[in-house]
Parts: C-alpha cells; sequence; structure tokens
C-alpha cells in the first residue's frame, strides 16, 4: 500500500516474529524493518512500516524470526581447512606437535584464501554477519571478505618469531598497520591488533601495540588465560600472572579483547569489569581442548562484557554459531551449578550486542535498531526440533540448528537466500577443499 | 553385474565410507552392506558385494559415509510438545512447579500419540533408528512406532502416585506386563519396565518389578543419582543412598538401566561395573538443568557400560542424538581434565552399540554387521562443517549435523530418502503441533 507522503526504501521484510535483541528479552510480534543504504530506518508494526515506506523490495516472512546477524567474536577462518586433522589431544601438543607443524607446511596465501572462502560459506549458511578473525595473510581473508560480503575485524597476528608471514615483531606490527591503512575507509573490513598471547609476545612489542591501539582506535584481541599451565608457566617465568603483565604494559583497558579468559580470579574478573575490558568465550574450543572452563555467569555478574567465539574449526570442529550459543547457555549452567545462570536471551545477546560491544562495532551492529547496519538473519522457526513454538527467544537459544537459517542480509545485501549462498560460488569452494584434503593426504 | 551362482538381496548400499562401530574406531573405505529379509547378509568391499548378490534395489552414495541407526537411550518422547515451555529453572521447581501440573492438564492419548509422532519425524531426519522411551500410554507410542517403522523399547512408567495412566503401583506393573503381552513377538517394539526414580516408586512395587523383569527377561530403566540432592534426600529418609536401596532390593543386575547418574562414587561405579548394569548419559539435560555432570570416562575406565540419550525435548530442547555425542565428547573432556578422554570412536559407540547393549538389543542392532537388522544411516559428508574430510570419524562426533543425515533405513525400510521423511506424515505432524501450541496459548 504505496501513499504519496511515504518515504523511499530499498527492503522491507516481515516477519511473525523480531528479536531485536535491544532491548533485552524482547519478541516483536508481526512486525517489519525499512532498509535503507545498507541501514535500518525503521522497525516497527508491519502496517506501520507499509504505510510509512515505498519499498524496492518487499519480503514477507510466514514462519520465521528475524534476530540480529550472528557476530563470531573469534576465530581462525582458513584454519576451516584443518578441521578434524589433529583431536583428542592437549593443546600443548596439539599446538606444537601438530597445528604449528601443519601451518608450517601448508600455510600460504592461496591456503589462507581458499580457507577463509570455506569458513566464511560456513558461517553465512548459519546465520552469522560478521566475524573476528586472526590468522596470516589477513589481507587475503580482506579480499574475501569483499568478495563474500561478509562483516570481518581482522585481528593482524603478532608474534615474536618468525612465520611465513612476517619475520619478526615489527613487521608484524607494521604489516598490521598497513592492514589498517589500506581499509581504514572500509565498511566491511575492521582491523585489530592481534598479539598470539603473552607467553608468545613479549614486552616490547606489546606496548607498541598499546600505543597504537589507541592512536588507530582499534582493539587488542589476544588469547588471555586459555589453561591453568599458561597461568603456572607464567608465574615460574618472572613471578606475575599473564594479565597482570598486561596491565603493567598498559594494555588492560575498553580496547582489550581477552580470548578464553578460563583461569580469572575475581580480583582479575573486577579489573576487566572497571577497565571495560572483554572477555570472549570459546567453549568448544575449550571443553574439547580440556583448556578449563570459563566462569561466564560470575563474569557476567561482576559486570564483564562476555561474547561468544567459535575459535578455529581446528579445535571446535564447525563454525556453527547456534551450536556455540546453545553450548555456552549450557555449559555456563554447569558452572555456575545454577540452572538460572545464562538465561537464553542473556545467550544470545553474548553472539550478537556483546560480541559487537567487544569490537567497538556496537554502534553499527549487534542489534536490530534504525540507524544500524542491515545485519539480519531470518530463522525458519517451522523446523521439526523448533515446534511447537512455544518459546521463541527459548528455541533460539535451545532449539534452533544452523541450517533453519534461510536468509541472510550484511548492511542489506543478500547472503544467503532461501538456503543457497548468493555471493560465494560453493562448487568452487568445495572443489579447493577437496584439493587440500588430497594435498594433506599425500603428505 | 549379477552372476548365476549369485545370492539374492532386497538392497544393496554402497559407500565410500562405511563405519561399521564394530569393531571400534574402524573406516572401511568403498564398501557395501547385502540386506536381506530386514537383517545386513554381508558387509565387505564393494566389488565383493556386487558379485556375491543380485540386489532388487542398490543405491551408490557418492558422498556418504553410512554408519548405525543412531540409538537413543534414554527420553520422554511425547513431550516434544512441551519443548521451551520451562528454561531455567532448577530440576525441582522444573518438574514440581511446571512440567507435573502441564501433565495432569494435557497428558491424554491424543498428546502422547501427537507429541511421539513429532518426536519420531526429528529423530528421523537426525538419523535416529531406535530409541528407549519413558512416557504415560506407552501402548500410543507403540502404535506410533509401527507406523513410522522406527524401533523402540517402552519402558513402562510406574510410580506411587496416580496419573492419567494409572491409578498406584499396581495398575502401572500391571499395565507394563500387558503391553509386554502385548508386542513380544514385534520386531519392532520391545518394552521394559520404567521405575520413575527411587524417589517416586516404593520398595514394594520395586520388588515386583525386580521379580517380574528377571521372569520377563527385559531391563529396568529408571532415573537415578540425578542430582545431589536426590542422594541427600535419601540419605536424610532412611540413612542409604538410593542405589544402596536399589542394590538391597535385589535391582542392581545386567538389566539395570541407570540414566543420568551424575552423583555415583568409586565403589558405586565398581559395583554397577561388575553387575553389568548401564548409564545412560544425557548430558543436555544434566547441563541445562545443573543436574551435575556424569564421570563419563571414569565410568568407561571402570568397565561401565555408558550409553547416551537426549532425555525429553522439554530438557534439552531437541532430539539431535548428533548433537548429544558432540555434547558428550565435549564435556567429558573437561570433566575429566583431559583432552584424551572420550575419543570420537567411543562417543560413536555411546550412541549405538552401547545404547543397544543398555537395551540388551545389542544382538541386533548397534554396529553394521551381518545378522545384525538393517538399521542403517547414510551421513552425507560433502557439506560445509564436514569438508574437507580429513577424518571420517571425527567428524561425525565433532562437526557432523543432524540435517546431513540423507537417508535413514530400519530393518531395511526406508524412513528417510534424501532429507525427507518416508513413513511419516510431515504437514500432519505440523498442523497438530500447531494444534497444542495454540491450547498451551491460550491456558
Amino acid at each position: 500500500m504505496s501513499e504519496a507522503n511515504a518515504s523511499e526504501a530499498d527492503l522491507i521484510i516481515s516477519a511473525p516474529w523480531i528479536v531485536p535483541v535491544v532491548p533485552s528479552n524482547t519478541v516483536l510480534m508481526d512486525h517489519a524493518v525499512a532498509i535503507k543504504n545498507q541501514r535500518i530506518v525503521a522497525l516497527a508494526p508491519r502496517s506501520e512500516i507499509t504505510q510509512q515506506f515505498n519499498a524496492s523490495e518487499s519480503i514477507t516472512l510466514e514462519t520465521h524470526a528475524l534476530i540480529p546477524g550472528l557476530v563470531n567474536a573469534h576465530g581462525h577462518s582458513p584454519m576451516a581447512l584443518f578441521r578434524g586433522i589433529a583431536d583428542d589431544i592437549p593443546l600443548k601438543q596439539w599446538l606444537e606437535d601438530r597445528i604449528w607443524p601443519l601451518e608450517g607446511q601448508y600455510v600460504s596465501r592461496e591456503f589462507v584464501r581458499d580457507g577463509s572462502l570455506l569458513a566464511m560459506a560456513e558461517m553465512i549458511s548459519g546465520g552469522t554477519t560478521c566475524f573476528a578473525d586472526m590468522y596470516f595473510y589477513p589481507d587475503e581473508v580482506a579480499k574475501a571478505c569483499l568478495e563474500s560480503k561478509m562483516r570481518v575485524q581482522l585481528a593482524s597476528p603478532v608474534l615474536d618469531f618468525p612465520t611465513a608471514w612476517a619475520q619478526d615483531a615489527d613487521e608484524y606490527i607494521s604489516k598490521a598497520t598497513q592492514l589498517h591503512d589500506d581499509y581504514r575507509s572500509s565498511e566491511l573490513v575492521y582491523t585489530a591488533f592481534g598479539p598470539h598471547a603473552p607467553y608468545t609476545v613479549s614486552d616490547e612489542p606489546l606496548m607498541k601495540i598499546a600505543a597504537l591501539a589507541n592512536e588507530l582506535d582499534i582493539p587488542i584481541h589476544i588469547h588471555m588465560h586459555e589453561t591453568a599451565q599458561e597461568v603456572t608457566d607464567a608465574l615460574a617465568a618472572d613471578g606475575r600472572r599473564p594479565l597482570q603483565r598486561m596491565a603493567e604494559l598498559n594494555l588492560v583497558g575498553p580496547r582489550l579483547v581477552n580470548v578464553h579468559a578460563t583461569q580469572l580470579t575475581a580480583e582479575e574478573m573486577a579489573m576487566l569489569a572497571e577497565q571495560g575490558a572483554s572477555v570472549i568465550h570459546c567453549p568448544s574450543s575449550n571443553l574439547k581442548l580440556a583448556s578449563g572452563l570459563c566462569e561466564v555467569e560470575k563474569l557476567r555478574q561482576t559486570g564483564v562484557n562476555v561474547a561468544l567465539g567459535t575459535d578455529g574449526a581446528a579445535s571446535n570442529n564447525d563454525l556453527d554459531m547456534f551450536g556455540e550459543l546453545q553450548l555456552a547457555a549450557m555449559v555456563a549452567k554447569a558452572v555456575a551449578e545454577d540452572p538460572q545462570a545464562l538465561p537464553a536471551a542473556a545467550a544470545l545477546e553474548m553472539a550478537t550486542i556483546n560480541a559487537a560491544r567487544a569490537m567497538g562495532l556496537d554502534g553499527d551492529i549487534g542489534s536490530l535498531e534504525a540507524g544500524k547496519y542491515a545485519d539480519i538473519a531470518a530463522v525458519n522457526l517451522d523446523s521439526l526440533s523448533t515446534i511447537p513454538v512455544n518459546n521463541v527467544i527459548s528455541h533460539l537459544a535451545y532449539a534452533v540448528q544452523a541450517h533453519h537459517v534461510s536468509d541472510l542480509w550484511c548492511g542489506g545485501d543478500e547472503l544467503l537466500r532461501n538456503g543457497e549462498l548468493v555471493t560465494l560460488d560453493l562448487p568452487y569452494i568445495k572443489q579447493r577443499a577437496g584439493h587440500w584434503q588430497q594435498t594433506f593426504q599425500e603428505s
């Protein structure tokens, strides 16, 4: 129903249920979103939207919930090629005996491109519109993102030791700042510093990163207190817990993104809350490597921003954010010994708005609100594990499966339509995965 | 290629990978199964099978792994209708304030029929061919199973208190023996006694059940040591832990199926191992209700048969055995603080042969072996979360999703073909789920 004084919109999507995430724990019935120039311009009852806007395209979903595109706050996308290649062994052995040698042998521009495209195809199919990524050749991941039209924050890696990507900390850092310069005006590709971990990066580069991150206004994304061993080793080496060393190096602040954080004292939690730092919880990886159990509920109660990440597919072994969300919601209860810990709505926030906040992007993504990018997932609730629809938010946390995502938009661009990839070439991605499968088998 | 002296078969299925589960941790490349009169008659390299058998039908799968149909060792199928209706609250409150009143209000023959059909549709879609079920009106579930052509073991409920199904323990028990008589010659419907829990069934009916179970040669399927509170309450009531009381009542033996068992001492584990009793691990339910953590690896090391169950969808909230398998494999590592605990192949055994063993059906199902029923799932590994196929068994435990199951046979009957239900009427099932959704909303 077009009206003379109506506004123009590019797209209107209406659905029986919309879960905007902000405000929290809210299900809007029979609402619609209007989208113009990549952004949501209005979210209101269906009838109001159709009166207020003339849209070039209108989509009416009959059995779906619209939610913000999921935000995967930590991963190593190219490692999708390594899924299943090293299971059922401890982190140290997994890294030192398997993953690092494999990376030494295979990681190249070609590997990173093929792996990140595979990862993006999987993430798009499961409702993820944005991800934080820490890997070598981040410039290749950036190019792949422009192709897929997904949003990414590239945590450009920094290590003390040489890899195919850089020779020393200075070169890693200069490549990170270069990447930032190259994409500073991009609306899809964002950057961060990605010092690998306290135990692989020494004081001098960390201080440099702290200064540069302030200057460039970007996050510092780092694996932190992943295992008890890491903390014990650090104490033995210089008498300090890693986070204390970070604090003394001036890294603890709102830019600090602590990935894993399975080992935190109450004082450390309070410090992170006070400083506005974030924790990225990666339950699959922590469980699978028996790294330790992140005390998600205690962190939440202390006021720390906790977001969710899949980690790389080599330690997960998939990139299914709905699976991760469900796992987080369940495991948090066991860890807190309280079935009321991390309720469904809070788990959904960890996979959306909290993740956006950790990346410093919560002004633009993470919820369905006017003014934000139209990063939107449509989840079909007319599925065998989600009927009857007794509770939409419960289903999103405890019953939805990745393949129930039917459609996905990032900045208003359609990435998935009726379960089919729009921007990526699936046969090509499969062919490349087959190539690497063969290569690993022959070696 | 038919040969003059070849044997007849009803169906031959060949695939690039077959994981028979027995022998353990084995992947057969380019093999085929031949099926005749509901059972597997041969499993051998593809070329041998095609030489040895003339089959009425031949199916060649190009990108699939064949595995035994999954066996869900514990659930309450009709509760699929209650999914999402009561979340994020403790077990006692969940049962007493929500589930029991809801059951009092709604449970009927119609509810059980509709709910169990929905549950079966979901289980079939996710690769499950057989399930153990404890619920009221098990005779309705039996009828639904004959319709779906799934295999079931009905743990006929016994309680001290009246419900719509029976008035007192004697009536529950007599209905259980009647059900056993009605289906004693069925190849799809098996029975067990299902005393709800030590705290809801008193000594006299338990002793009766022990005697009858021996006589009829069927399992005793019971919720056992689900929470610490249950054990504490029992100790306060009569000075004994529930399992000790069971032992004194003569219930602990190879027929005893202990569901949950999150609270076991080393001595209790040793007793269960020595007596050949089973434990059914339901990780989703235990985590979600914060009931406690089952020490799966310690049980395995002690020699106890541990199988896997989804529990009912009201506490899970889905019936996805692949999700359950993945969760079990991950959580066991955290609980044991050992990433080598419950490796992929062992997790797969919990969802197949160990579950069959708990049900006393391991002579007939739970692995792909000549002589057993042709209960077979085909899993498409050409999926975005399972390429590259670096390790088939790892993928089955850590990366396969329910919807990757493309085809499913139970006793050689096709239940799922290319992802579509064959035996069940999906529109009817959805319509009935919609009816109950409406009914709950209006009340």
